[in-house]
C-alpha cells in the first residue's frame, strides 16, 4: 500500500532505528534544542520512519528543520504560551518552535482537559512544521481516547473550479484505540496526494499520476506523466481529494477549508483571514472514551469492526483489504527488525551534517 | 453546482415554502407526532428544500418517514434519554424517534455544554434518519459556534480494495459562522456521491457517472452509464470519495470509518462492533468560538477567508468559484421568492397522502 513511495530495496541501506534516533537527537541538540525536546522531535520522526510514512521521516524532513534552526526561522527554545482557556479548550502560541515538539504539548493539554471534563480541544498558532500528524493523534489513542490532529497553511490546493492555489494540503489525522487489533490511525492530506509525495516520487524519477495536479488553466490533469519541479516557492497546483467535481473534489476542497478553520481561525493565527501564503496553524483534540461509556466494551467493539473491515472480501486482483493504521503497524514490525531503508543520498547527507556538527557518524 | 439533481424547470411545479411547511407539519402530526416535534421535523425538511439539498427534502424523504411511523419502526413520541454525561459530553438514546427531531435536541445539549465549558460533544444511538446533517451543524453556527454533525450506518460503501459494502455513506457536516458573508456549511457523504443522489439521478433517467460505484468484482466502475436499481435492501456498492486507490479512495474510506467510530462506537449503538447492516447512530458537536478568542474578530477573519475563496481566479470554462454554503445560500434566496420546485409525481403523492390523512390539500 505504501510501497510506491519507498526507496527500492536494491539501493536502500537499512539503518537500525535506535542508531537513527540517536543521531537525529544529537543533530537537534546541535541546533540548540534541549535534550528533552530533541528526544521528542526524534520520536516523532522515528514514528514516521518506523511506520513507513517516509514522506515525514528523516529523509524528507530533517534537513529542512536543520536549515530552519540555522536561518533563525525556527526557535530552538520556545516558551509555549496559553493565550486563552476554558475547562475543555485552549488557544496556544507555540513561540516559533517546531511543530514536532509543540503539538505533543498541545495534545498533553487536550488529554488533561479530557480527563477532567470529557474532551479537550486545542488550537495552536505560531508553530513550525507538524511532522506526521498521526503521531499526535495516537497520543490520545494510547490513553484510551479518540485523538484528532490537523495542520493548515500555505498555498498548494486549488479550490474546485479554481485556477490558483488557496489552501494547504491540510491533512487530517484521527486515531481510536483497538483492544488486541492495531489501533485505527488515519493521517492524510485533503489534496489527492501529499505534497511531499510528489517531491518523493519525482526524486525517484516517477511522473505524476492522473488526478494529482491542475493544469495551468485550472483544469484537472487527468493524464499524468509529467515530472514537476515543486521546489520551495514554486507555484503548486494540487487537486483536492476527488480530483474533479464529478468525482467529488468539492469534498476534498471543503474538508481542506474545515481544517483551515479549526487550525487557523480558531487559533487566531495571522494570515488566515487573508489566505496568506505564509500562514500556518495546528489543531489537536482528545475525546475521552470513558466519558461516553465503558472503555473495555468500546475497545472490544472496535476490534470487531476492525477485524470485520480487514476480513472484507477483496476485489479482483487484490488479496487483502486494510484499514488505516494496519499497514503502518505491519511495516513497524518489519522495520524494528530489519531497520529503516534509506536512500544512499540521505546517508550522504547525514555523513555531511555529522561532519559539520562534529557528531560521531555511526549510521553505517 | 447542485443543478444536476434538480427537477428540470419545464416540468417542475413551484410550491410556496410556507404552504409546503404547513402541509408537512400536518402530515407529521397525523403520524402521531406532537405539534412541536412536527414543527421541528418540517423545519429540517424545509431547510433542505429551501437550500437546494433536494436529496434530503420532502420529495425524496417524507414518504419513507410516513411509512416508518405507519409500520411502527419509528416512534412518534420518543423520550430522549441521557445514558451518560460529563461537563462536555453526553451519550444519548433517541428511543427510536426520527433523527430529524432527535439530532436538534442532541445539538441543544452540545451547545449548552459548550456555553458552560467550551465544547459539547454528543453521541446518539437508537435514532432514525437524520435528515440534512447541515441543519444540525448550522444550529451551532447560528450561536457563534463551530458545529459538527455526522451519521453512520448501513452497508453502501465498499472499502478500498474490497468487493462488498461495509460502511454507510457516512456524511460529515461542518459549519462555521461568517459575519456578513454566508456561513461556511459543508455537508457531504464520504462516498463519491450520496446514495439518494443515485436514486434521484436514476429517477430522472440519468445513468451513473464514472467513479460512483464498484463493479460486481469490486473494481471501480470508471466508465459509468448504467442505471442501477438501488431499491431498498438491494446490495449497494458505492465507491468512497476518491473512487480509486490512485485518486485517494482510501481517504473517503477512512473518513467513513472515522464517522462510524464517532457516531456508533462512541454511542455504544448496537451492531457497530459487527458492521451490521441495520446499525445506525449520529454524532453532533459544538465548539464555542468565544472559548478560543474574540467572536467578532473570528467572524471578520472568516469573512476575509470566505471572500478570498469566492474570489479565486476561475478555471477555464467556469465563471465562479464557490465555497460550501454559498450556493445553498443563493438557492435559498431564490426559492424563498419563487417557491420550491417539485416533480409532478411528488405533488401527486402529497395529494394522495392528504386524501388518506384527511388533510386539506392546498399545495397547488
Amino acid at each position: 500500500m505504501l510501497k510506491h513511495f519507498q526507496v527500492p530495496d536494491d539501493i536502500a541501506i537499512r539503518v537500525n532505528v535506535d542508531t537513527l534516533r540517536s543521531v537525529t537527537e544529537r543533530i537537534f541538540m546541535k541546533c540548540g534544542v534541549s535534550e528533552s525536546e530533541a528526544y521528542l522531535g526524534a520520536d516523532v520522526l522515528m514514528f514516521a520512519d518506523q511506520s513507513g510514512i517516509d514522506t515525514h521521516g528523516v529523509s524528507n524532513m530533517l534537513r529542512s528543520y536543520v536549515s530552519g534552526y540555522n536561518s533563525g526561522t525556527l526557535n530552538p527554545d520556545p516558551r509555549l504560551q496559553v493565550i486563552k482557556e476554558t475547562p475543555s479548550t485552549a488557544t496556544i502560541d507555540g513561540d516559533g518552535g517546531l511543530g514536532l515538539m509543540i503539538a505533543p504539548k498541545a495534545m498533553d493539554i487536550a488529554i488533561a482537559k479530557a480527563k477532567e471534563v470529557g474532551t479537550g480541544v486545542v488550537a495552536v498558532r505560531n508553530s513550525g512544521h507538524l511532522g506526521a500528524a498521526g503521531y499526535h493523534a495516537m497520543m490520545a489513542a494510547d490513553q484510551d481516547m479518540i485523538g484528532w490532529c490537523m495542520t493548515a497553511g500555505g498555498k498548494a490546493m486549488v479550490p474546485t473550479f479554481g485556477a490558483e492555489p488557496q489552501l494547504g494540503t491540510n491533512p487530517i489525522a484521527f486515531a481510536a484505540p483497538g483492544n488486541n487489533e492495531p489501533s485505527f490511525m488515519f493521517d492524510a492530506a485533503m489534496t489527492s496526494i501529499a505534497g511531499n509525495k510528489i517531491g518523493l516520487a519525482n526524486r525517484m524519477g516517477k511522473g505524476m499520476s492522473p488526478g494529482w495536479v491542475a493544469n495551468e488553466d485550472g483544469t484537472p490533469d487527468m493524464d499524468g506523466g509529467a515530472v514537476a519541479d515543486f521546489a520551495a516557492n514554486s507555484v503548486r497546483m494540487q487537486l483536492p481529494t476527488g480530483s474533479t467535481r464529478e468525482l467529488g473534489s468539492h469534498k476534498g476542497y471543503s474538508l481542506g477549508v474545515m481544517v483551515d478553520i479549526l487550525c487557523g481561525q480558531l487559533s487566531f493565527a495571522p494570515g488566515f483571514g487573508t489566505l496568506s501564503r505564509t500562514r500556518r496553524a495546528h489543531f489537536v483534540a482528545a475525546y475521552s472514551v470513558e466519558a461516553f461509556g465503558d472503555v473495555s466494551e468500546f475497545k472490544e467493539n472496535m476490534d470487531g469492526m476492525l477485524k470485520g473491515l480487514a476480513a472484507t472480501k477483496p476485489m479482483a486482483g487484490h488479496e487483502r483489504v486494510y484499514y488505516a493504521g494496519l499497514p503502518e503497524h505491519e511495516v513497524r514490525i518489519e522495520r524494528m527488525k530489519n531497520g529503516v531503508p534509506l536512500h544512499p543520498e540521505v546517508i550522504d547527507w547525514f555523513r555531511d551534517i555529522c561532519g559539520e556538527f562534529e557528531i560521531n557518524f555511526d549510521l553505517v
